[in-house]
């Protein structure tokens, strides 16, 4: 007696009502219905900034979960490759990342490949297996694997194994848009042709593996052992686990399909920082790709490429995505009313009801597993959501126009200061820019060396310079600190309601590593100069005259 | 019959060879006299420079080696510790650096009391010890410890423990400064102290390990294995394992004090960029510590905190750095000719021999094991070095004024670019700003969005701006790449041999945070602007006008 059986039965049904609503919602929202927006849409404001965090950690635990997925199969064929599992999950996600930064038309057919691969390559096997048990009968299990009892940790692998498959389906919902029209028909056969062929798959082999009674060696996958038993170690086997490899990067994939589109839609509603809204130069959303990228990256790390304890965490926040999503579904058909709508609003509701009780189950039993992270993370990503719209509403505020005087008062010419580090070509630049803008020019030379100032003061005055050179002695050789107090005192001696201007000779290296010889304090004294808070009236303008250098 | 006994006699005698030959090095160079000046001095710019990045490297290493061997030491105590190792490991180096950056003079006083913690401490147990072996007459071995037979491993373990005394000979010469007068003699006393201690309890414990037949239990370090069976698992064997922990912090501390020191007499010379030449506001070398912490953090990571992996890559680099030194001793001795010189260059000179044969024997024989890592690291090390003064010598004699003509022509008035995202008060101040200086103005809307333009337009002639607007058409949302490309023609148009002087608003928002939701393309704009080559006689100078925002 075991419950693997009934748990693979459960989850195979989750996917079956899991389909049935999402294809509802594609043709509810055939612009793109993630959980997001039908949440936002129906259930108001917060609930969809919960079910848009819950799906941008998932999508990072999903690129996650399935490259540590994947290595586990390919070490399953090549154990010395177990020590390496860390990196070699990392490569695998370098080799995506680029792959996407590339180009989504271009990765897109890049992937199709495995997909068909992985489903005939596991088809076959499953078949020869069928064919084996036919002959050999039911086999028995060794007692315990890995220390625990067979039952559990069949029921963890099962239960493993099934989540992986959710995730396309929310995958195929945000992203909607790159079907050939009908988007709606066209996006809602993908789903079921994913939905069918995954829990056929999914249940031979959970029924496979009973029958046999097959039970994983060391570090083992499950169905490496289950095609290690039907196929003996032979190129097939190694081609079965090369192909589950494959598919697991596929499904590493989406999420750099997902994670930068749910962003996206989350900037253009100004809940994310701007940059994640637009397309980069190759049409790929590249910033939303990188962060996905590093995130995945960490995680990988931090749980050592280990797919068993990332599972409650993903599966924590993807049941929450979509009974936020179901939810949603279930008052859109309330509100629109069309033709049939209570037993499509009793559809969603089931979805809702299963997904949640899923969630609850997961959420308390994994609790202290992993899953207080997710469910930590996800209320404070909507926090950040909000926290960001705020803010840029209130520069929106700030910024306008409006009840601004007509006329704009000119400002007087500035006076203008010129930092020196020396006498040499550079201020030359500075010192005939600063003529050209201004008749009140002063040179400060910060004295950090003893005695210094005396032979800038002498080169000063033998190359005629008709600019009075002010010296601000610095005897813990900090720069910025003493000309920050220098500007200021001198604006307060002129007291004339204008902060100087700062001219700041700037050197520009022939080679990029010569940058790192050059330059600090004149790029610190910008921050400095931009970024504190004005004392005077306006802040104070800094003008960069670069010199470039030859070699 | 084992190999332990004679290498550890060996190594005592190395050690005296060492402290013999650098007390006279104290002594000659009372200024402190590191293998760089050592080498430089006598041997000429390249066997400096090699002894310098020899160095360099080495500190790095023994930072690394000694946090690990002292996390071995307590996870030895506590075995629960030894998964965690890494993480140990980079804790007490983060405590370190901290240490380290809040001054040198605190964590002087602070790494005292290790010191005499660990002589009296350790210096008990082997009493305790040999009044045991005493009673209980000698003990015999298992053949084998992990695998090897019992005498590889001791000699590793040996040649390990010793090796890792040799490091604080070197820096006592580099840090001569920190002594009190008389420094020569301040120093060689405490060099001497320390090399007669290191050996009295390096071969009491290597004899008494021998004598009683010791052998370690699984990742237990050997000398835990000797207190644990002198001591019994009691608070005292807990107390030895901690001071070994303590006095190996201290011994990593020791490149806190070295390697900062060495790079700054390196920048000093023009041969590190010169950030690494001052001290920090707290009178430490921060540059050089924030290095050293980061290049130990990478090797802990990278070698897993396994001392026993570290050792060889330390022992090349620091047998070669001592025989550069000692070999420059030698021609000192020769140039002066002073009263006995030829004894004291026949020292030197068997130091150098002494310290060559063990460098070519460590290289040789653990070349694979990482030994070629550093050999290849040490050129090129001086390679950089040499780089960097090149180019600094090129940009003096670049930047110099002479040959320029005396009268500086001055500019005429700069033209003025304005880049506007829309019409909002940040741009009212560059405008004002812009009126302020020049009467030749232009603004320039990129249209990154279709039809966005219109509106800007309207804005701008609603509030009456008396400057023209130009429109940039962006079909692929680029902003720079366009801009750069006006700019660049309108300079063409005008054809007066000047380049536009670029207005940039830029926003300075109230919290460090919300300066990643702005500003992005204002500094990627400046970077272009800046760092872009001239294509037109001089540079584009760039001015900032900054708008505080609010909240």
């Amino acid at each position: 007696m075991t419950y693997a059986w009934p748990i693979a039965l459960a989850i195979a049904g989750l996917l079956f009502v899991l389909a049935l609503s999402y294809s509802q919602t594609l043709y509810a929202y055939p612009s793109g219905g993630g959980s997001y927006t039908v949440a936002r849409e129906n259930l108001g404001r917060s609930a969809g900034l919960i079910a848009a965090g819950a799906l941008l950690i998932d999508y990072v635990l999903t690129a996650a979960v399935s490259l540590a997925a994947g290595v586990a199969a390919i070490a399953s064929a090549f154990p010395a490759l177990w020590p390496y599992r860390v990196d070699v999950a990392l490569a695998l996600l370098l080799i995506i990342t680029i792959a996407n930064l590339r180009g989504v038309r271009e990765s897109g057919a890049l992937m199709t490949v495995p997909v068909y691969a992985f489903l005939a390559v596991f088809g076959g096997m499953l078949v020869v297996g069928f064919a084996l048990a036919a002959i050999r009968g039911p086999g028995t299990y060794d007692d315990l694997v890995g220390g625990a009892p067979v039952t559990t940790f069949l029921v963890l692998h099962t239960f493993a194994a099934g989540c992986t498959a959710l995730t396309g389906i929310e995958a195929i919902s945000n992203g909607i848009g790159v079907f050939r029209p009908p988007v709606s028909r066209n996006a809602s056969r993908t789903l079921w042709a994913m939905a069918v062929s995954m829990a056929m798959l999914f249940l031979g082999s959970v029924g496979l593996t009973h029958y046999l009674g097959i039970s994983p060696e060391g570090a083992e996958t499950i169905l490496s052992a289950l095609a290690r038993t039907v196929l003996g170690t032979t190129p097939a086997y190694v081609l079965v686990q090369g192909a589950t490899l494959a598919i697991l990067a596929v499904a590493a994939n989406t999420s750099f399909a997902g994670f930068p589109r749910v962003a996206s839609v989350l900037a253009r509603d100004r809940y994310l920082p701007h940059q994640f809204e637009h397309l980069g130069d190759r049409l790929v959303y590249s910033n939303g790709m990188l962060v996905l990228a590093g995130m995945t990256a960490l995680l990988i790390v931090v749980f050592q490429a280990d797919a068993h304890a990332l599972i409650p965490l993903f599966a924590v926040g993807v049941f929450l995505a979509f009974t936020l999503s179901q939810a949603g579904m279930v008052v859109h058909w309330w509100k629109a009313r069309g033709a049939g709508w209570l037993w499509k609003a009793a559809a969603n509701g089931v979805g809702a009801l299963v997904t949640l009780a899923t969630f609850l189950i997961v959420a308390v039993s994994k609790f202290t597993e992993g899953a207080f992270l997710v469910l930590l993370l996800i209320p404070v990503a909507a926090v950040v959501f909000r926290a960001v719209r705020r803010h840029y509403q209130e520069v929106a505020l700030e910024l306008t126009l409006r009840g601004l005087p007509p006329s704009l008062r000119p400002l007087p010419r500035p006076r203008v200061v010129i930092p020196i580090s020396g006498v040499h070509r550079g201020v030359i630049d500075a010192i005939r820019y600063a003529q050209s803008i201004s008749d009140r020019i002063t040179a400060v030379y910060v004295e950090t060396e003893p005695g210094s100032a005396q032979r800038v003061r002498q080169d000063w005055l033998r190359w005629g310079f008709e600019i009075p050179l002010r010296i601000v002695p610095s005897p813990y050789r900090s720069i910025i600190g003493p000309l920050l107090e220098f500007l200021d005192q001198e604006d307060l001696r002129h007291n004339d309601g204008q902060q100087a201007t700062v001219v700041l000779p700037e050197f520009v290296p022939a080679r990029w590593w010569q940058a790192l010889l050059h330059n600090q304090t004149a790029f610190l004294l910008k921050l400095a100069l931009v970024y504190r808070r004005r004392r005077f009236g306006h802040a104070r303008p800094v003008i960069d005259v670069p010199y470039h250098l030859r070699e």
